[in-house]
């Protein structure tokens, strides 16, 4: 695993000590992750739509309605920004100014490539499903012929991207330490429950 | 509560039944939800920056530092898109195209007013912490001037909004009824732990 090149998209200036870089982590983040947020000019300003992605190699992956505006944007070759954040804690300080939050997020910025073979474009799909649930992508009734053409499959390389990162207690100025307020992390815990059956 | 007015931007065009301009509804999933991601041009492209927000009366806030280049771009009069997901559970379809997610998400176009009266200010940063933990910003050592100075918080109004919806269990078509694959859904729960103290 490599480390990205900065961009001056992707040179963090706020917190830069919270950045990072590095591919393995990166890829970590957006493989946790079940929602992103894609950003791109639609109706002559930026519209940020959610949306579920999946990764496969160093390319994230999204699909929607081959309708969808936003799709249709990036498709005509609109820039867009794609943010993945997982919220892992709150931070409550002494001091109202360094409350903060635990998280990790990933921007990444680039333009869309329309996946149309069919065969890479139901692999793709299928690595999607395969990411909700391991095993569904045999089980499932498999897409046909109109469906496919139903569904829009983007694939953005993973090349101009950065991290942000935030962990452990909060972190307050020497002369807080003393401040009768209680201080730590509540934990931000998200989990699957059971199934249950249509 | 009323009805919000439907823009060229805010009528959904894709799942439309899934539309919802009811100011109630809007309003509850905004302040369920505790991330949001803010959308606007920055280095002539859209970037997409997660925020946390919170909502007194009829507008929406965030905070951030006050360099914080993206806030820099709206205060600049740059037009923002908030968008805010809260993820409900996952459906699992017989087919492949009809898995599906059960989601609230509320898209917000607008344009951000910098608070800068230093009462509002004040006001607007103690609702924040009052949504976190209530209480908390009467225990918290407030914030001085310097800590002020170093905050933008911004207000945008609640008027060019929607929301979108999704719950219940997957939409099969009648004729994969009978396809042997198991379908449901499974729930996303989101729960604050325990505080772990500093």
């Amino acid at each position: 695993m490599s480390t990205i090149e900065v961009t001056d998209r992707t040179r963090l200036r706020r917190g830069p000590k919270r950045a990072s870089y590095d591919r393995e982590t990166i890829y970590r983040i957006l493989d946790e992750a079940l929602v992103c947020h894609i950003g791109a000019s639609m109706h002559g300003g930026p519209a940020v739509q959610p949306n579920f992605h999946w990764r496969i190699g160093d390319e994230l992956y999204v699909h929607g309605s081959s309708r969808n505006g936003l799709f249709q944007s990036i498709l005509a070759g609109e820039s867009a920004c794609i943010t993945v954040t997982l919220l892992d804690g709150l931070v409550f300080a002494r001091s109202a100014f360094h409350h903060s939050a635990n998280f990790r997020s990933v921007m990444l910025y680039g333009k869309g490539r329309r996946v149309e073979d069919p065969v890479e474009k139901r692999q793709a799909l299928d690595s999607m499903l395969e990411k909700f649930s391991p095993g569904r992508s045999a089980e499932a009734r498999p897409p046909n012929e109109t469906e496919m053409k139903a569904t829009a499959v983007i694939a953005f390389p993973i090349e101009e991207v950065s991290a942000k990162i935030r962990s452990g207690g909060p972190v307050d100025d020497a002369e807080d330490l003393d401040w009768p307020a209680w201080s730590g992390v509540r934990p931000l815990i998200t989990t699957l429950g059971d199934l249950i059956p249509d």
